[in-house]
């Protein structure tokens, strides 16, 4: 009898049931385990309290819908066989193990090492440890696998790993401008000349997608106090850093994969804690403003802030967003005549004015009086 | 201009609304900031990987629920005064401060003082900072306050803690047996004879209501894994404990306050992944095995196991559920004849015989071959 | 390339996939398209004003469960040919065909033959309009083919008629009771001993399924404002009969089965409007009392109601819930040793006392003073 | 004891609770109760059977977002007396009684008047029987009351009538496309220079609603099938009237509100179900064709289609949609620090290239082969 886990996922219809026996071996895999103590958004919590979600839970969000979208690819033609369907899984499965705990702040720090590069490493490690099972996996996401679209699904505009983050940061905030017709564009997904690409029905969900994918950006990713939150924990990290506190301090040249793998959110935050009592008032203070969540000011503007000094209290930067980039590639929509166009070419709604459009704006962060 | 401040919860609508100042102050106060960093479900993710949320965010809840309820109440012309409002708004906000990294697991190792003494030393101690600006809240928590049913929105079998922490537990695990119909139960609330009582309209919400709790505490409460999971932490603080590792001890004749508001689940888990490194190979294998997911394996009967040798890696123990307690304080129905029945004679659904019956079941944990 | 057809259905995921030709010729029957001009809840709507929703829907809606469920059947070994998958499709998505409109109210008054008979006639003309490809369908839902537990799938205590009706009558009525973790149950569906089994971790969403279709019963399906309606239809289409007004009348032995299929919801609604203007003033006044809502008032009590006189503004009758039948066939839990325990043993919530337990109430309607 | 209504309603929270006895009383007014039996989008359940949903939820559920809109305006400071309350309410409570069956259709062959003249003629005549108690409702929704916001709340490009219909219309059909942060909206509404604007935070939330409205519009109000469906439904109406067959032709001269008030959804169908036996054989194929669900074949291209031959079976037209209209008075955002800006200015999302762009596109219908 195979065994089979059924794992609990509030997200779609409450659960996702895995049978292959590769598949549960890596999720037991303890730097898989260990993603289930870093959250997905960092420090997004402290705006939305309800985004304590895991790396872990998306992970194996992303696991479920490319199940599908296999499914889906495979009853409209596509040739798939058992061995790409896992490897494909496999390769969204583990496409973000690298990450280490508020990765998008802690790399400015604390590894020299892009989470991209960990994830490779990481995989390769797994792969030696299981006789080679993730070959497929591994050239799949590094994207040197013959057929194009399965490196697709897992990295791409409209790929697996988006859908689901787009669809469970949403879930999770509350920010219903995130909610996206999952099922409905994946069941539009078709292959095209070894192309991942979508139904023509399906242009007014892709369409959605990248516009909720816009709002999300400015509602959560990049909300204002998540940034001021962001700010704190860059200046303690490098204050401590400065003062040869921090043990979480990682270069490629000595990198140690075992050590990394290691360290998750809870140690920041115990090592934060921990340095509220710090003989250094500059970091003490820091300290205390983050766990008692007393956060800086910040405001934004359209032009860049002048005349700023900058010190672990006050400072300045850019945010970006673009909704859509034309220089990826781009998303294409298969019509029923045989046609394939560019998204950009095929929609009424997003001329390309508009998907290319670069949003930036300036903010400025400086301490709050209490 | 009043200052106002949106909390975000995916839970009701995406987000509550709060503009009283003390009511703002309690939740910028370290010690309500504290439960952002413990679980509502302590170890319940390892089943239900949705479950990170905290008892922070049920608080809020809570907060949220009760303030309806008073709208509801006002409305069919109870009595309550803006102070008493305000006082009720503040027990229930403060209903769970007490609380400690793991508590019903830490509670039978770490702590021997009940989690609601610590509550209402907190409650005491917040008080005094500000100034008497929680006396009634106190009093309605303590039940001293001479309206009865202002305590009883906070404390009985049909608070609001109750109702809030079933729709978000079922929210967050995905579990939709815990689904309430939050809104008509509290639509249907009033007060006869300084009670709070339930309209004869929303009687048959209120048996969901029952009938979910029960469901809730099989699914997820008492869920086994969760059990196994949580005699695996047992016996972590119980090792460590015994070889004087342990740094998160309490007693009650020597009780520090701020010692114990400084202690969260991170600590907990920092120290177990610390202790996987002990040189006492007990500690070192059970520290592996919780941080890693490797579970003992659990059996339930409705028997008692006889003849288990009992150790840190193996033993027994009892699980209770009732899902309606006759010597509590009954809920009542209030007829439109004025006539003020416990659900127990007014409900055809719930006969005396199923909410009497408390079920016990017993369990055995054992080590898994892996 | 294969024709294929979705279908939008807000209760699942937002839509059903099919592409079987012969289950989309079905579809397009005219006698299955008629489906959507009769209500699945008859009057209900003028007590829950979402509930508008067709047999159509609920039909096709019990097609996709089905389709999950023999899915998850294959996969855990049993043995069903796609000759039989498409069968019990067919069985389903023609099981309520011969429903007419209210049939609840109509069969006891216009109608002379059993909804569950008209179906089979019209199963059987479309059979032979098709060339037999119902055959299979015919057997599967008449009983009498081998494969039993196919019949269960489309007729049993734990249906997939039950499952879509109970969620969609949910949903669209907006009462959270009917709630139902469908995904999950379908999840733990098995067949053993040609038996429709549930798996052992399936019970205790078998135990919310059972409850929440007797909460169902009370809100929804005798709520008492609807049967109040009913009554006010019957007494108008007795009334109409007596004056032989109707032209909706329907005996077996002059059956006329294309004759039944071109009366709908629209049809009766007509007439009592175009009624109102009768004559008669019996009639008039029922009349104008329908289509302006202005129903009977209603009371409910659990002894008969003596002395009343019977009339078309008053009368009594009886309303009869058991949430669970035992002369029925039980539900059956399949446990990991083997096991195979009915629903009443296996369960610790629901005791063969209270699943038995039926409730029988009784009502009284009688002319509103406007 | 005041009189209170529960309205069961499954978009918000399951139900809507009034106890204005005025307000009451229209609700239970023929007229108002008449649109019980008018589905909101007429044919649209051909594409969508979930959109079974009628005016009267739709009036209903606008109601229920004023009643949120005036309590947050409230508390923001504007002022409004309890009678302005009732007025604004009671205006969009009635705001589409003038809607006549298929109204979009119809208007177009069976009714000269347009069904917003028709809509004030019922006001005035309600207006009338109660003694004036619509005088306010009346001023506000003709846009002669002096508070001009509350006209907007009514009718205006950010109305509670747009908000209703679009998340209503999401969740009957399925479309998740329509799904607006509702909650979120309301609590950013506020009153600037007599002006309904949107605080500063909620230009995400518009933008999101303006987009949404879009996409709607493509996705079910303007789908290829519905068009199809309608321009069916139309030559059915041309011929019927060409062979003065129809009963349901209104003129301004002759206008006869009563006999208006008689005709709904159900009388056109069984109208159209009548003339399929029509000694005409146009009007009897085109009749069968709808009863049956045999919709014309349609194609939707960029450019205008030239050389297509007008009949009762083929034919032309144009489809239009701009999400956002700058001849009407634009949405307006309020600063913190007192400005007020326009949205077209406001949004970095939404520069005014994008909001301005009328799309057209044009169909073709013509017989499909059956």
């Amino acid at each position: 009898m195979t065994k089979r886990k059924i794992i609990n996922d509030p997200v779609y219809d409450g659960f996702l049931s895995v049978d292959d026996p590769v598949i549960l071996q890596v999720i037991e895999h303890p730097w898989f385990q260990r993603q289930r103590r870093i959250k997905q958004l960092g420090l997004t919590y402290l705006v939305y309290p309800g985004a304590m979600h895991t790396r872990f839970s998306h992970m194996l969000g992303a696991l479920n819908l490319i199940g599908r979208a296999l499914e889906v690819l495979r009853q409209k033609g596509a040739e798939i066989t058992d061995e790409e369907c896992r490897g494909a899984k496999l390769a969204i499965l583990l496409h973000d193990i690298g990450h280490g705990p508020f990765s998008h702040t802690s790399e400015r720090v604390l590894v020299d090492v892009p989470h991209e590069e960990i994830t490779l490493l990481m995989m390769q490690r797994i792969n030696e440890e299981m006789g080679g099972a993730l070959d497929i996996a591994i050239a799949i996401f590094s994207n040197t696998y013959h057929k194009h679209f399965l490196h697709q699904l897992v990295s791409s505009q409209l790929d697996m790993d988006r859908l689901d983050y787009l669809g469970r940061d949403s879930f999770f905030t509350g920010v219903s401008e995130g909610i996206v017709g999952t099922d409905r564009i994946i069941s539009m997904l078709n292959v095209h000349d070894d192309e991942l690409v979508v139904d023509e029905k399906g242009i007014y969900s892709v369409e959605k997608f990248i516009i909720s994918r816009r709002l999300m950006y400015w509602q959560v990713y990049m909300h204002k106090t998540v940034i001021a939150a962001d700010q704190l924990l860059l200046s303690i990290l490098r204050r401590a850093k400065e003062l040869n506190l921090s043990t979480f301090n990682f270069q490629l040249s000595t990198f140690d994969l075992d050590r990394f793998a290691e360290v998750d959110d809870d140690d920041i935050m115990v090592a934060v804690k921990h340095w509220q009592h710090s003989g250094d008032e500059i970091l003490s203070t820091l300290c205390k403003n983050l766990v008692n969540r007393r956060l800086p000011a910040i405001r934004i503007a359209n032009d860049p802030f002048a005349d700023v000094q900058s010190s672990y209290f006050e400072g300045t930067g850019e945010l970006h967003n673009r909704s859509y980039d034309f220089n990826d590639q781009e998303i294409k929509v298969l019509y029923k005549d045989g046609r394939c166009l560019p998204i950009s070419e095929a929609s009424d709604q997003l001329d390309r004015h508009f998907l290319e459009k670069q949003v930036i704006k300036y903010y400025h962060f400086y301490p709050k009086e209490f």
